[in-house]
């Protein structure tokens, strides 16, 4: 078998069989198979696209590149949970401890954020003490005493992913349904759960702008964890605003504390109840998301949910009082509020640049190697559909480094559409694929 | 500039502009580009196509890459001939001659065979004590005193051609067709010539299978060539069984003196003659293509071609005997009858696989180190439309090497098909673009 001909091949829009595939990435993974060639194949791939038999195979090939994670040491229906990513999507730290107070196992392993994304790691070690790296006793110690871990990810997880992905990201062939579908469900496929719940965001602050794109590629890795042999369900999510109002590692915890104490409604919340209740379902725990849900309010209500929480992050070496007092996180110098500069409606937000906005906050990274200020971020007062008068504050700005808050809160405003007339009505969840 | 953003807008379908191009070569061929960034820009090349400007655009900074060829020291006009590539293409070695005998001028460089396809080169230096490596001086001195040279590349020309190539070669991003028309053309704009023609081949045994395709990309080289400000005229002319009935380096040789003695008749010389005759109209030798094709009709009958021939060799270091007696080019030990296994019409060749029938022998090059057998090769002695009776002979082979012999013979006679009926008749010259 030569890669040149799997190039000409996809290249004239033939299947890729699941030998050719598999040493395509095996062969990558080695070195035999030279970044060039592969980068051709990609762009072949974009153009011509992968079915779901060939895009289950790169999946499969992906995971076999590396080590599976075992969760058998924890008894139970394991489910995972992964968002494509947003800003403000805190959903993971309400969605573990809502499943783990009503019955349910979540042993979760996270990333961190880059771009205009967070990520769960970076908001967990805003919290005192709290160590995200924990050996796979301890993890599954946790999840069965808790019902909740969420920790880095452990050991050689798909080596094909890294090495693709940082060749995507210089050869624009990312945004390829197949080859994000391959990169997400092998990492799920991994790491060990029995069933998957996806949240694809749908929006301006989504990699899917439309709602089609957003439906293709859920229905896709549906269909992967499904001839993978693991039940896999995908609700298609709005990101088209921030989900929460919390932008920022220590303000998010805060606004996942307070949903978690039954103090905070909104779209955050509504989306992570929505994904708990298919999760206690697909994890066996009640046969309705009628019921799901029902449990899930009783143990915001009873504090349950809560404690759970406190829970997790005292067996991961962190300070549980910060579920009772936020005071206790990170807390950024000053606070600046940003006002309206005009009458309207609010329309619509530039949500991928409102999450540029934190990381020039500092909150986030745009290489790997930055540093994240777990303090800073911002927490947005108005959401799409508001009317708001000039000088209504639209954001309080948790601020320390200053080098780029002038440029942050240009960003930000621009970012805020202001019109006479109410925008588009927006919807939160537009589909669930299972 | 990045060339990242060039890579997405070409997969979008934009159009580059000449400074992103320059941008892209000039990066190449520095280092700073690396080949994983370019093959996935020619694969969105390929996939998204360029037209007349951005193809234009390419060609000159290829050409920009490296040095240009001065022949100002020729005096008149030059007018370069070139062609896409076939099997028993000997045209350069009779052209050449026949335009010099009549008045014009030809200045060529020419290159090695490799794969299917002969070279000029090769060809030449069958020829005892030929140097196809004359400094630029001596070529100009050649050229001014018998109006032909025929020899190897000098200088740093098109360096981008050649990253490319090689890059195109093992990414499956050759076939398209303003890269081959870039490549070809850059090398021609860059080889000092003031006018092109251009012998575009299509057929089994061409890289453009159907004639759609070759007129499609004589047009382009055209236009090329126009808009860089070099007069280009193409022929688009068929490669659907060989073009002259030798095939290997001095069976060629032998088969351009009989043709330029006026020896030997058919499709070879037909297409050298138009060839030459749009050459010498192009030159300003002539107004109409009917002069010249009576000049040279008279050039052959008088001997005067084959002494231009026997001139060249001589300037060239060659024995300028072998014009008068073929003898003196290198013979094979053997020579073996290949004959027809069925009685019936020759419907149709692959004459790709007669191409590698000849490399098979040793003739040609699979890679560019390898040494070629100037003697061996083989003389077809029928040709599409022809009726055969099993026994006849369709081809002597002339073998030194039997390593490969049997197989040889048999995709020889696979590539020929026989039928009941006279198979559909072909034509020569299918169009001609100016």
């Amino acid at each position: 078998m030569r890669i040149i001909d799997l190039i000409i091949k996809k290249k004239r829009g033939k299947i890729l069989s699941g030998e050719e595939i598999k040493f395509f990435i095996d062969g990558y993974v080695s070195g035999d198979i030279p970044d060039y060639q592969v980068s051709s194949l990609l762009m072949a791939i974009y153009f011509q696209g992968m079915n779901k038999q060939e895009t289950t195979d790169l999946t499969l090939a992906m995971v076999d590149s590396g080590d599976r994670v075992d969760l058998s040491a924890i008894k139970g229906i394991k489910v995972d949970k992964h968002s494509t990513g947003g800003v403000a999507d805190t959903a993971t730290l309400i969605v573990g401890p809502l499943v783990a107070a009503s019955g349910g196992l979540v042993a979760k392993m996270s990333g961190r954020g880059l771009g205009h994304t967070g990520g769960t790691l970076d908001k967990l070690e805003s919290i005192p003490g709290l160590n995200i790296s924990q050996t796979m006793e301890r993890f599954a110690e946790i999840v069965n005493t808790c019902g909740v871990s969420v920790i880095g990810q452990t050991g050689n997880l798909v080596p094909a992913d890294k090495k693709l992905y940082a060749l995507r990201d210089v050869t624009g062939t990312v945004d390829n349904v197949s080859l994000i579908s391959g990169s997400i469900m092998s990492k799920k496929l991994a790491s060990g759960s029995d069933k998957i719940v996806l949240d694809v965001k749908t929006g301006s602050g989504a990699f899917m702008k439309d709602v089609e794109g957003a439906v293709e590629l859920a229905k896709m890795m549906v269909d992967i964890g499904t001839l993978a042999g693991k039940e896999t369900v995908a609700l298609v999510t709005d990101m088209n605003q921030p989900l929460g109002n919390a932008v920022g590692n220590s303000l998010e915890v805060i606004e996942a504390i307070e949903i978690l104490a039954g103090q905070h409604e909104g779209d955050l919340k509504a989306v992570s109840v929505a994904l708990a209740s298919k999760m206690l379902v697909l994890g066996e725990i009640f046969s309705t998301e009628k019921e799901a849900v029902e449990k899930i309010n009783e143990v915001i209500e009873n504090g349950e949910a809560l404690n759970r929480f406190a829970q997790m992050i005292k067996m991961q070496e962190g300070d549980p009082e910060v579920v009772k007092n936020t005071g206790l996180l990170p807390a950024a110098g000053s606070i600046i509020e940003v006002k309206a500069e005009a009458d309207g409606y609010i329309q619509s937000m530039n949500t991928e640049n409102m999450g540029m906005v934190a990381l020039l906050l500092g909150a986030g990274r745009t290489k790997k190697t930055d540093l994240v200020d777990p303090a800073v971020g911002y927490w947005l007062k108005k959401r799409i559909g508001d009317l708001v008068k000039k000088g209504d504050v639209l954001a309080d700005f948790h601020v320390n480094d200053r080098k780029n808050l002038d440029e942050s809160i240009e960003l930000f405003k621009k970012s805020i559409i202001i019109g006479k007339n109410p925008g588009k009505k927006i919807d939160l969840i537009y589909n669930t694929i299972s």
